[in-house]
C-alpha cells in the first residue's frame, strides 16, 4: 500500500509547489484548481463519482447502499500563500487511499457496509485569500450562508464565485447527506514527536478569539510634518503587536498563543505617514479562564492607544471559537480502531481549527493526527515522515471501516 | 490672469480625482498618463513645443534665441495614492501660466530673453509607485541611470519603462539644456501661513536619513506553535517602529522628524505567524550633527532587536540626503524680483524633498514656496487658497522674467 500513497502524495505536492519545498495553492487559485483537477482525475481512475457542490466543495462518492448517508472523509487541498505541503492535502488524499481500500473489501466481501463513502476536499479551510476560514464545512454545516460566501471578495476584489468559475469549481452538486465524518491531518505540535506515538484522536479544540482591528491615524508627509501634528496609524498598530505578544507573558507558558498574523498598512508608500492599519489579533488558549482575562488585558491594551489621543481604534469584528468536545464515542471507535492496527494512539486537544471542528457539530466525528516535525506548521519546512504518513492512512483506512460498518449515534441523516 | 489659472486648476484636479476632495495619479498610472495629456493639450493650445525624453520627463519649449540653453520651470503631475491636489500639480500649471505670460510679454516687445524658456513635469517625484523619488530630475541631473531606471518594477513586477508606453510617455526626446531651473510648491509647513508672509525663498533643505529595513523571523501557523517556538517578524518590526517614534524624545521638539511610511509583511494572512517585514524608516533633521546622532541611535535599536535571537533584521540600503544650500545669487535674485510685484518673501528651508533638490547641484535654481493650510501635505485635505496660489503665480513669473533676462553665474550651458 506504501508505494502508491507515496507516489501519489509526490505528484500531488508538484502542483504549486515552492522552491523552498512547500506549496502555495490559495483557495480558487489556478494552482488550486490544478490540484483539485488532478484529484478529479485520480477519482475517475479509482471509482469514484466526482461532486462539485455550490460552496465548491469536491467529493468523490462511492455508493453501496442505494439511499444511505455517507462517512465523509477528507481535509482541504488549499493551502497558505508558502504553506508546508501536508497540510490538509495529506488528509485528502488519505482519505482517498483509504476509499480504495475499503471498496476493495468491500468487493471482496470483507466488509458489509451499513452506509455509503465519500472523499472530500473542503474548500478554503485556510481562509487566506478568502475570510473567514473553514469556509465551504461552514456553508456545509449550515453556519455559513451560501450566498454570502460567494460574494466574498479578496485584496484585489476578486468574489469566491469568480474563483470557483476560474479555477473551474463553481458547482451546483447535491452534496452527500452525512452519517459521520473522519478528518486526519499533521499534527502542528510537537506532542506526538516527543511521546514517539503514532496517532493523535483529537477530543475537543482549544478555544479562540479572533479580532479584525482597524487603527486610524491622519496620513501626512514623513518629511514634513511635525512629530506633534501628527497621527500616526503605524505607531497604534505597533503598540498593539506588542501588547498581544505581551500578554502571554501574563500565563504560564504554554497557556496562551497571541499574535498578529495579517497587517495591512495604507497607503504603504515610504514618504506617507500611515493613514491607517488594518490587523487581525488572534488569541487561544486551551483554558476559557485564561482567554477570558486575555481578551479583558486586550481590550484595555486598545482603550489605552485609542485614549492617548493620536489614533483612533475600531473593532470590526471579533468572534470567539469555544472549546468543545468531539463526540466521546467517536474518540472510543477510534482507539479501538487503531489498537487492531498495532499502532499506539493518545488522546489530545487541538489547537488549531479544522474543518472537523465544523463537522462535529452536526455528525459524529473523529480526528486524528500524525506527528509533525519540530511541531512546524504553515511553513515550507513543514515535515511528516513517510512511516508516520503510511501509520495514517492505516489508522484512517481502520477507523473510516468502523464508521462505514456501525451506527455510531444513530444516523444523523446529513445536514 | 487669475481665473484662467483657477480654471485650468481645477480642470486639471478633476484628474484622478477622489471622493475625499484629493487625487490619485501615481507615476506611469492611466490617470497620470490623462493629466499629462491634458498638459501635452494645453501646451498645444498655447504654442508650447511638448517634449518626452527617455526617463519620461515631459518639457513644453518655446525658443526664442536657437541654439541658447533654457530656464527649466516646473513641478510634477504624479502624486502619492491618495494625495492632495496642490503638491506638484500647482507647480507645473504655475510654470505654464507664467510661460504663457512671458511668451506674451516677448511678443509685445516687453522682454528680450537672454536664453529660451521649457516648461517641465518631472516624471516620478513622488516615488510611491516605483523607487527611488526624484526620478526623472535624478536622470536629467545624471545621479540616476536611464537604464536602470526604466528597469525598476513596482510592487505587481510592472516596469518604469512598461508604465511610461502604457500611460503613453515613452519618449526619445532631446531634453532642452538647463541654464537655471526654478519650481514653485506648497510649503508643506506652517511657516507661512502662521507669519502671514506671501511666499518662501528657499535657501536650502534638510539633511535626511533613508533606510530599508527587512526584519526576517520564521513563517509557523498562530494557532500552533507555541510561544517560545516563534520568531515573529511582525513582533520586531513593531519594535523599530516605536523606536523610530521614540528617538525624536531625544531632542528638542522640532528637531527631528522620524517614521516609517511604507511597511509590508509577509505573508499576511491571519492564521501565519509572519514571516518577514519590510519597513522604510525615514529620518530627517535641520541639523547635521542631531541627524547624525538619531542614525546612532537607531543602529543601536535595530542591534538590540537583531541580538534578542527571536528574529534577525539586515539593512538592505541606507542613503543620506546631505544638507545642502540653494545659490545664494538665485535667492537674492528671487527676494529682488518678489519685492517689485509688492508680495511678502521670506527666506526658509525644505523639509521635504524636491526636483529643485537635485538641479540646484547641476544649474543655478531657485525653489519658491506658497502657504499651505495648517501645513497639511500627503492628504487629500491639502489646501491651499486661491489667493495665495494666484501670488505664487505671479512671483514665479517673476522670477522666471529674470532668469530668462540675467545670465545668473554664467550659463551652465545643460547637464
Amino acid at each position: 500500500m506504501g508505494e502508491p500513497f507515496l507516489a501519489d502524495f509526490a505528484a500531488l505536492s508538484r502542483i504549486g509547489a515552492t522552491p523552498g519545498g512547500g506549496v502555495d495553492r490559495q483557495a480558487g487559485t489556478a494552482e488550486h484548481g490544478k490540484a483539485r483537477r488532478w484529484l478529479v482525475e485520480w477519482f475517475g481512475r479509482h471509482g469514484l463519482r466526482p461532486v462539485v457542490d455550490r460552496a465548491g466543495n469536491l467529493f468523490g462518492t462511492v455508493e453501496w447502499v442505494p439511499g444511505r448517508p455517507y462517512v465523509l472523509a477528507g481535509s482541504h487541498l488549499d493551502s497558505q500563500p508558502t504553506a508546508g505541503r501536508f497540510d490538509g492535502a495529506y488528509g485528502v488524499l488519505a482519505a482517498a487511499h483509504a476509499a480504495v481500500s475499503l471498496r476493495r473489501e468491500v468487493e471482496a466481501g470483507d466488509l458489509v457496509p451499513a452506509r455509503n463513502l465519500a472523499v472530500v476536499d473542503w474548500f478554503n479551510e485556510e481562509g487566506a485569500r478568502f475570510s473567514p476560514s473553514l469556509m465551504g464545512s461552514g456553508v456545509y454545516c449550515g453556519t455559513l450562508d451560501a450566498d454570502a460566501v460567494l460574494a466574498v471578495t479578496d485584496a484585489r476584489g476578486v468574489t469566491v464565485e469568480e474563483a470557483l468559475r476560474d479555477s473551474g469549481f463553481a458547482g451546483t452538486g447535491t452534496p452527500p447527506a452525512a452519517a459521520a465524518a473522519v478528518e486526519i491531518h499533521i499534527e502542528q505540535g510537537r506532542t506526538l514527536e516527543d511521546e514517539g506515538c503514532a496517532i493523535g484522536v483529537v477530543t475537543g479544540n482549544w478555544t479562540a478569539r479572533k479580532y479584525a482591528i482597524t487603527v486610524h491615524g491622519d496620513q501626512s508627509h514623513t518629511g514634513a510634518t511635525h512629530m506633534a501634528d501628527r497621527r500616526d496609524a503605524l505607531v497604534g498598530a505597533s503598540r498593539l503587536v506588542l501588547a498581544a505578544r505581551q500578554l502571554t507573558g501574563s500565563f504560564e507558558p504554554g497557556q496562551l498563543l497571541a499574535s498578529v498574523g495579517r497587517f495591512t498598512v495604507e497607503p504603504n508608500s515610504p514618504v506617507v505617514v500611515p493613514a491607517r492599519v488594518r490587523l487581525d489579533v488572534d488569541l487561544r488558549s486551551q483554558e476559557p479562564d485564561v482567554l477570558e482575562k486575555a481578551h479583558q488585558q486586550l481590550m484595555a491594551e486598545i482603550a489605552a492607544v485609542d485614549g492617548d489621543g493620536e489614533v483612533r481604534v475600531s473593532i470590526d469584528s471579533a468572534s470567539v471559537r469555544p472549546s468543545t468536545a468531539y463526540p466521546l464515542e467517536g474518540v472510543e471507535l477510534a482507539e479501538a480502531a487503531i489498537a487492531v492496527t498495532g499502532l499506539s494512539s493518545r488522546r489530545m486537544l487541538t489547537m488549531a481549527g479544522h474543518d472537523s471542528v465544523n463537522l462535529k457539530d452536526v455528525v459524529p466525528t473523529v480526528m486524528l493526527f500524525v506527528p509533525s516535525r519540530n511541531g512546524i506548521s504553515h511553513n515550507e519546512a513543514e515535515y511528516t515522515a513517510d512511516a508516520d504518513l503510511l501509520n495514517g492512512v492505516t489508522a484512517l483506512t481502520s477507523v473510516t471501516e468502523r464508521l462505514l460498518a456501525i451506527d455510531l449515534a444513530g444516523d444523523l441523516g446529513g445536514t
